[in-house]
């Protein structure tokens, strides 16, 4: 018989894809949420909640806030219960912890909010999640000032949350963001742009933004340094799954299930995972077609789908989707592996349903 | 012989417009603050630093940042002197506080900036202060996400400067900012906007943040309520001055002295107080050409001259340049008596000086 295994560090765990845990227990303070988005997105200026609710009302899984959320509840759930006496003393502090959790929790969704708005302005996108966007109805002017105002507003709420650690959190991550936005308009139309390139730029626009919720969330709660890592590192590597199979599905026919149409980020010449592995691999004649339309933009006018059949056959040549979704699943793994303190103690049902959630990340259209 | 006057509420101060003492006053400052200002804009995206320089390297008079220095050394220099062993166990703190006034001037331009970035690209502009603008020499994408960058990284600073209570006015004045520039898109077009509608137009896209960075710098550097709700009304009182003057200018040949041509506001549909005092004392054949120009936009492109020449005529008819004028100088009396409290005392020199920039914020082309 042999020993009994006390390390289970190597453990791999795996997870069923799927959001419906996390969404199910974290729904009442979603519900918190959502009413405090209604509220802070008011103005004596009718036209800003009109456009932000014309935005917000379109939905999406509010993943960002779940995160801060489901931070904060780790924390909250992990700590060891204390007595009746010392739990009575710090009720107050508690319930301004829970509170400032929810008002982060919005600032984070006003923060991708408005980094919506100024996107669609930025790609003349006309559509979002099916419906006609903001700046197709309100024109780029409002747009781009709606969303300075649900910037501004995110930082009043997280002001409100009474935490400067937060707040200096959030504001790096918001700058990061630009800074990822402004290196993805840089690598456009470059598709012999390095792989860590590529990672860094959906480092910042993307899932910098998830680990700094996760984290803020765990810092509200006042969880550990290691905790507060730990979320980080859960989010982060969240993002960078979720971001990498949102690229690679672009060449698909599942781009339809998202709510786009394939081939967007070729038209648009970004440059993504898929890509960049084919022309790593390339030869001469595949490269000169990637400089012709994700170089040059010099598409086939007469016949775009067949430029974007010619792209998608190189890319299953060099079966660059899948190697890219194979990507996205180690970054699955490390994100789950960041929960592993959690799943054997007293939040363990939580990280499971974090897990859960991180598989769903990176398979969201399946 | 009368009895001596003791209260001196009723004098009414005047002062010589001139910036010149106030920038000589706070110079030292104002070069740490243009140190950080270049230091903190600086990213490992190398287009960051160029487009903000070129915004920043083109000068203006840094009078926002200047509000905050001011704020922050008039409550320095008000207070009583102590001797020097409490002078002593107070230096760290007067230290930190004189550090955080350096960075909230910075983040006020930061501020400042975002919003030039993002309304020459809402306005379309090509030219200001006389230079090609950003949105011009690199596109309308490089700049919102430029100006969301320097927006991002004046909260960086204002968490650094360590106090909530300054954060939460900077970012109510973000918020009320953007509002104010959104009620001036809706009234474009408008000539009948009540002039109340005007005041909360330029309350917020003008004054909120001259008076949110005077009182920033009041309240990091510790100073009371009073002098906080004193540097709050100087810096409202000369922002409104300010853009009023501006606006009032746009109309006649002092225009050219500022950078501008004449009648962009008119050819821009913008609702400008001289034009909202034309239209409440014009006759229906005044109103109809308001109406024909300003209202519809409609132009006599043959000869776009005759229909400026005319709006000026009517101006003069009702002597609105000048009622204008006659407003911004009531707003400076206005700021001026805010600075009453600190005339006579230790702070004397900097009120003298703060009451000059306030006349030169309402004259600042003759």
């Amino acid at each position: 018989m042999p020993p009994k295994q006390t390390d289970n560090s190597h453990d791999t765990f795996t997870a069923a894809p799927s959001l419906d845990a996390l969404v199910s227990m974290m729904s009442g303070d979603m519900a918190l949420v959502n009413a405090t988005i209604l509220d802070r997105m008011n103005s004596e200026i009718p036209l800003i909640p009109q456009l932000a609710g014309h935005l917000i009302a379109a939905g999406g899984k509010r993943m960002r806030p779940l995160m801060t959320l489901a931070g904060a509840q780790l924390v909250r759930a992990n700590q060891p219960k204390t007595g009746n006496i010392s739990d009575a003393g710090n009720t107050s502090d508690a319930s301004a912890g829970h509170e400032g959790g929810i008002k982060l929790a919005t600032a984070v969704e006003f923060i991708h909010s408005a980094t919506l708005l100024h996107d669609d302005v930025i790609d003349e996108s006309n559509l979002r999640r099916g419906r006609d966007t903001a700046n197709a109805l309100w024109g780029n002017e409002a747009s781009v000032l709606v969303g300075d105002f649900l910037f501004a507003r995110s930082f009043e709420l997280m002001v409100e949350a009474g935490s400067l650690a937060v707040l200096g959190r959030l504001s790096a991550a918001a700058a990061n963001i630009t800074e990822g936005e402004i290196k993805q308009m840089e690598i456009a139309g470059e598709p012999a742009t390095p792989l860590d390139d590529y990672l860094a730029v959906i480092g910042g626009k993307t899932a910098i933004l998830f680990a700094a919720a996760a984290a803020a969330g765990a810092e509200i709660a006042g969880g550990s340094p290691d905790d507060i890592a730990a979320m980080h590192s859960y989010g982060h590597s969240l993002g960078m799954a979720f971001q990498i199979m949102d690229d690679a599905l672009d060449y698909t026919a599942d781009a339809d299930a998202m709510g786009k149409n394939a081939g967007d980020d070729f038209w648009d010449q970004k440059i993504t995972m898929p890509v960049i592995l084919a022309w790593q691999d390339g030869d001469d004649e595949e490269r000169a077609f990637w400089q012709r339309t994700l170089g040059d933009g010099d598409f086939n006018l007469a016949d775009q789908d067949a430029d974007l059949a010619h792209a998608q056959a190189i890319l299953t040549t060099h079966d660059a989707i899948n190697r890219s979704l194979d990507a996205a699943e180690a970054y699955v793994q490390t994100a789950i592996e960041a929960l592993a303190p959690y799943r054997n103690g007293p939040a363990g049902e939580l990280a499971d349903a974090l897990a859960s959630a991180a598989a769903f990340a990176a398979k969201r259209t399946s």
